[in-house]
Formats: structure tokens, sequence, C-alpha cells
């Protein structure tokens, strides 16, 4: 946890409303930080369906093997989150420390195993001492409360600047619905799996295989979308718990994800989503600007997609937006590294509004002023339409800083 | 062209042989610096063979497309590179300042459109305004000499910090040859296409066809496997040239790339490239340490190499080298992340003869201390067996660092 909050954090907290059927606790044990929390207990007292995506690494953490197994279950009591060390490449004593915390888990709250949850972020390849925690589980179940969102997630910061939650309303089957979700992240972020640590819940009533769909769904444009520094963790996380307690309110139980009364909740679920993935890329590691890559004009939203994280990823398209240098030639070769189709007479890049480049060439009107004065302010938007196609896709990441390579260079001393 | 020389550069540069077939002049014409010279201009009075391979990119610069057309003749006469712009995305400007400038030698030397090849270095998007250099080609010509290999390394480079040049001389059907070679890259630089500039000529007897071959696999264990930041430039070009003046001292031509006869050529060819090709990365910039990535036991040498370029990648390797920190948690996400096949639990990694991690977990013999000295010096080897089958790969990249940064956050102004 830094002391600089980042300058695109955002200037106010949402009010978090408590969600029925949640509780959480967290608790210091000084796992590797001092004077801060650094564990979370979420507790759903009647159960909750879960859904749930991970890194796509090949060196999973332990933690990622555990919900993994557990996943097909559905059904979900406890999440047991701890920063400071995310139990990755820690052989079997990174399974011993898993069952660990889960049993511990299972007797504080009195579920079985396959309830539990389990994530870890910090450093790789330390040991997790998990006695340091699993003996508070117990008293912390005694408190917990469901009006603790923002603390919840001040609980699992590592490197980041500052807390990141969300809120969304949504209708469903008649009834309003609630939504909230927290979220961890700021380096060793990148797409193509669930991104980081983030824990969403609702009190729909929502089975878990739809719950899965919904959520699989989901993070293609948002967490999947995302990149700070192309870096894969082996931790990511993402659940999705729904506890069904607005069945009281009369909410029907929905059963599918092709629900015709899913609308409203499937799109302010997005919504949240991508509003907490933006607030990861927003905490990037050493960032100082948010920058929004748009393609249009490819041969597919896949090949788009591709297109734009190679923009996105490029460390020379990053150090350009980072010195303000409205520099498209590296645009220009990121498109060209990407490996999609791309006809070069037919690109065209905008900075913001200001079109600087079209038909292959410089464009004619382009203001070198104009264009400066988009890459000077916090939020920058490029644009490349490849003008073969009708394939698009948006993605968002930060510049790349000097602050980045001093945060990386000794985040470990 | 930094003042600041690279710290990992050669401590002397090799004493470059003048070389039958092959004369060499160089010009300050202006084209962007001040006070150096900007235009190389080589001349094979009698001809060469030639062969080449370029940048992978899908909008390459037009000179890169003039050489591609030209390739299929197989016969050079004349060679103009420029530095300070680069001539690509400059739609029919580019193009037509190619026609100039091929037009130009062309008339300078008396040969064909077809045996002229061109390069440029420099700034991506702004017109090239060949006039200045074109009208100086006969001039040049006419003062051109064979021993000019340093001077013409000089005229080539960009931000390099030192000019690239190396010899070898090999046995070739008991005559001796040479191999001379010079380079220039510094950023933008990545593999899987012919990275960077770079110009190799021998005196030996080569047909084009055999040459191509030669060269086509030699690139692959050489430059195809430095990288200093993953972004492919629209511009790479390595060609190579055989003046075929060792048929005076009895070489009999050689004109497939099986002929036993090429051993000791190959061998020298190669190792050529690859001193070419690690000088580059020497000059990453803002580069302060050397990185060789070992891969073994992959379950191929292309998976082995694909795990290698993710680490060599990585930001967050990149930047533990840079802060002498012996992360190798970083190393697993790296190879987690490659896509390749990978098991946790048999995978082990050395930094230096230091082994660190084994089994899926920290080595219990690991000693901080000399792991920390590893990462102190200036040239590293970091090793990982993936533990699975027998693929193999090395490949060379360099330290993310602070200056890194700050030369690509400013480089057009």
């Amino acid at each position: 946890m830094s002391v600089t909050v980042s300058p695109l954090a955002p200037k106010a907290y949402p009010e978090m409303p408590a969600l029925r059927g949640v509780r959480m606790a967290t608790a210091a044990a000084g796992i590797k930080y001092k004077n801060r929390t650094d564990v979370l207990l979420m507790v759903f007292d009647d159960g909750a369906d879960v859904a749930g995506v991970f890194t796509r690494s090949k060196c999973p953490s332990a933690p990622v093997d555990f919900c993994r197994a557990n996943l097909p279950h559905g059904k979900a009591r406890a999440v047991v989150v701890n920063s400071g060390n995310a139990n990755a490449f820690t052989g079997v004593k990174g399974k011993a420390a898993t069952e660990l915390t889960a049993q511990s888990a299972s007797e504080a709250v009195g579920c079985g195993l396959n309830e539990v949850y389990l994530a870890s972020t910090g450093v790789i390849g330390e040991p997790l001492d998990a006695t340091k925690f699993a003996g508070v589980l117990g008293e912390m179940n005694g408190r917990g409360t469901p009006d603790f969102w923002l603390e919840a997630a001040k609980a699992i910061m590592t490197t980041d600047t500052y807390p990141k939650v969300a809120t969304r309303q949504a209708e469903l089957g008649g009834v309003t619905v609630t939504i909230n979700g927290i979220a961890k992240g700021a380096g060793m972020i990148a797409p193509d799996m669930a991104t980081m640590l983030s824990f969403v819940v609702t009190d729909a009533d929502i089975a878990a295989p739809a719950l899965q769909a919904l959520l699989s769904e989901g993070v293609g444009p948002t967490f999947n979308s995302v990149t700070v520094d192309s870096d894969t963790s082996t931790s990511d996380t993402l659940l999705l718990f729904a506890t069904g307690k607005a069945a009281a309110d009369g909410q029907a139980r929905i059963e599918a994800a092709d629900d015709a009364r899913l609308a409203s909740f499937r799109a302010a679920l997005n919504d949240l989503l991508k509003d907490l993935a933006l607030q990861v890329v927003r905490d990037g590691e050493g960032a100082r600007k948010m920058v929004e890559v748009r393609v249009t004009g490819a041969e597919s939203d896949a090949a788009a997609k591709r297109i734009a994280l190679s923009i996105a990823n490029s460390p020379l398209v990053k150090t350009a937006v980072a010195g303000e240098d409205a520099n498209w030639g590296r645009v220009v070769m990121a498109v060209g590294k990407s490996g999609e189709a791309a006809d070069r007479d037919r690109l065209a890049i905008w900075f913001g509004d200001v079109r600087v480049a079209v038909n292959g060439e410089r464009d004619a009107g382009y203001s070198e002023a104009a264009a400066t004065a988009v890459m000077q302010r916090q939020d920058i938007v490029i644009r490349a339409d490849i003008g073969l196609g009708s394939g698009t896709a948006t993605v968002w990441t930060c510049d790349l800083t000097k602050e980045y390579v001093a945060i990386n260079g000794d985040y470990r001393s």
C-alpha cells in the first residue's frame, strides 16, 4: 500500500449499501504488512450460489486450484482472502496452507469444505503461514457485519493506492436487487483471464450455472479488456455470489442465463464489472494517465481486440503517453506488429478528436498543438480505424512511467 | 545518438578488414541530426548476390516494400541507408522518396533499379526529403573506399550509443573468406523478424538462393532471439551480400545451401549474426544489464522459445533485473503466462548458478545473498527448466530501467 494515492483515483467512494445475506469482517494478522488489515472473511449465513473465473496461468496459485475444485458444487458459505502473500509456487506447503485455512473456515462458519472459497495476493514463492489467521476466523465470524464493504476492499490491497468498490441496482422480475463488488490489483494485470482479485455479491436469486454464464460473458469487455503491464498473475480470481435474499421480496429464482428477465441485471452487472476493472487500471503501478484504446474497422471483433491490446501493451506507446508525446508512428508500429490484417494505406489514427493520420500518412490538417493538448489530459482516447471491416474493440490501459520501474525494481525489499 | 555510451558496450571495436568487392562512403545530409553523418552508400562494383530478411510488420516501411520487390532478382550493385527518418507510414510520398533515391543511386553507380537496396531508420510518419541526399550519391560513389566499416556503422545510428561492427573469417573450399557486418538498433527491437538494420558482406562466392537459405536459417537463434522491448519495427532489414571475389583465389562458387563445403562459413556467419544481435541488445535503450534467458525441458524447442520470450519480455521480470532483485516468483509468473505446457511442481529456476526454486517451491538450500550477488552482475543468466521434455531455447534481453522510460518519453522532441 503506497502512501501516495494515484492521481487517477476516483474523487469519492460510492455509498456501499448493506447487502442481505452476506457479512464481512477483517483482521490484522501481520502476514507481511504492519498496522493494517490483511485478512477478509465473507460469510453467507444461508449460503449463496457461486460462479468464478480465474487466471489462465499454467502455474496457478494453490488457492486458485482450491477454488476451481470447489466450483462445480455451486454453493458457497465462506470466503477467506489474505493480502501480503500469494501462496503461489509454494508446493506442498501451499496446498497444506489452503487446507488449513479451509478447515478453519469450515469450523468457524459451520459448513462443508466444498463451500469455502480462498484467495491470496502478494509475494509469490514465499510459504504462507496460515496459522497466523486460521485461528481468528471464528472470532471474525462472530463480529461480521453486512455494512463493511469499504473496509473489506482495504484488507485485500497490496500495491493498490486506494480501495476499489462499486455498487449497482437492477430490476429483476419486478423486484429491485443490488450488486456490490470490491477489487484489488495494480500490477501484473493483463487480460485474457479474470485479472486480479474481485468479489461481487448480489442479493438476487440466481442459480450457479446461470450466474457462471453471466460472469463468463461479462468479463470479456471488462476485466479481460484491461492491461497494466501485460503480465498475467498466478492468482487472478473473480468470484460472483448470489445470496438469493431478494426471493423474500418475491423475486422468482432464475435458472438460466438466457432468461429474458435478466436484461436489467446483466446490464448492471456488466457495468459494475467495467467500473471495477477500470478502477484497477486507474491504480496501475506508477500510472499518471488513463488510456482508452478504441479499434474500429478490423476484420473481426477478435482481430480488433488483438490490435487494441497490441497498442495498449506496447512499451513505446505507453512511454509516449507518459511523455505526453502524440507519437502516432508508434501506434502504426503496434498495429503492424499485432499480426492481424492491416493495410497501411487505409489506416487512420486519432488522439482524442484530433485525427493525426489518414490513408497511410500524416493527416494534412494535423495540428501538433491540438494533438499535444489531448496528450496533456489525464484521460486519453487513442483510436485506430483499420479500414478493412466492421470489427471493433475497446481496451483500457495506463501509461508506463519511471515510477512503474521504481515500484517494481524493489517491490520485495 | 546519446552522449552517454551504454555501460554494456564492447570495450573495444574489432579491426575491420577491407573486403574485396565493396566500397562505402558516408555523408552528412542533415536529414534530422546536426554535425554527424546520416547517409551510407555501399557499392558493389562488380555486383553481389543478395539475400534479405525483413520485418513481419503488417505496416512495413516504403524501403522494405522496395527491397522485397527487388530481392527475387538476386543481384545488388548499391545500397543506400539513411538515419533520422524511417520513411514509414508516409503514403505515396514515401514511395516517391524510394523511387527518387533508387533512381539517383542507379545513375550514380550505373546499374539497374532492381540492383538497388534501400533502408531508412528513424522517426515514423514524417515525409522523407530524399532530395537532401539523392543528389550527393554520385559524389559519394566517387570517394567510396573498402576500408570504411566503422564509419559506415556510425552513419546508420539513431538512438544507438555505439556503432556495431563484427568480422569473421571462414574456410570455404580451401580458401579463406571474410564476412563483415554492421548493425544499428536500440529500441523497437523484438524478435520474429529480421530486427533493426544490419548489412553483412562477404567476399565468398555464393549464389543468392543459397545465401538466402543460410540467412533465413541463421537469424533464428540470433536476431530472432533478441528482444529489447517487444516492439516490432516497421523497418527491420537484414541484408547479406556476397561479392564473390574469393573466386579469384580459387573458391568454387557455391550454388546450394546444403553444400557440405559451407560448414565453416555457416558457423562463422551464425557467429557473426549472434555477435551483432547481442550488440544490439547491449545497446538496448536505457539498458544497464544484459540478460540471457535459457529454457530447458520444454515440450519442444518452439515451446521453449515462447517461454523464454515470455520471460524476456515481461516488464516485471525486467524491472526486477533493473532493481537487482532475485524475484524468481516473476519468472514463475512469466512461465505460467506463456501459454505453453508447464507443470508448476516440476519447475526449477536458477539465477546464474544459484538454484532458487525446484519442484514447485523455493529451493531449501537457496541463499538470498548468493542470488543477490548474481543479480548485481552486469551479465545475468536466468534459467528455467520446465521438466516436461527436451525442448531448449536461449534468448537475450536487457533490463527495463527508468532511463528507458526517459528516452522514449521524449524521443521526438
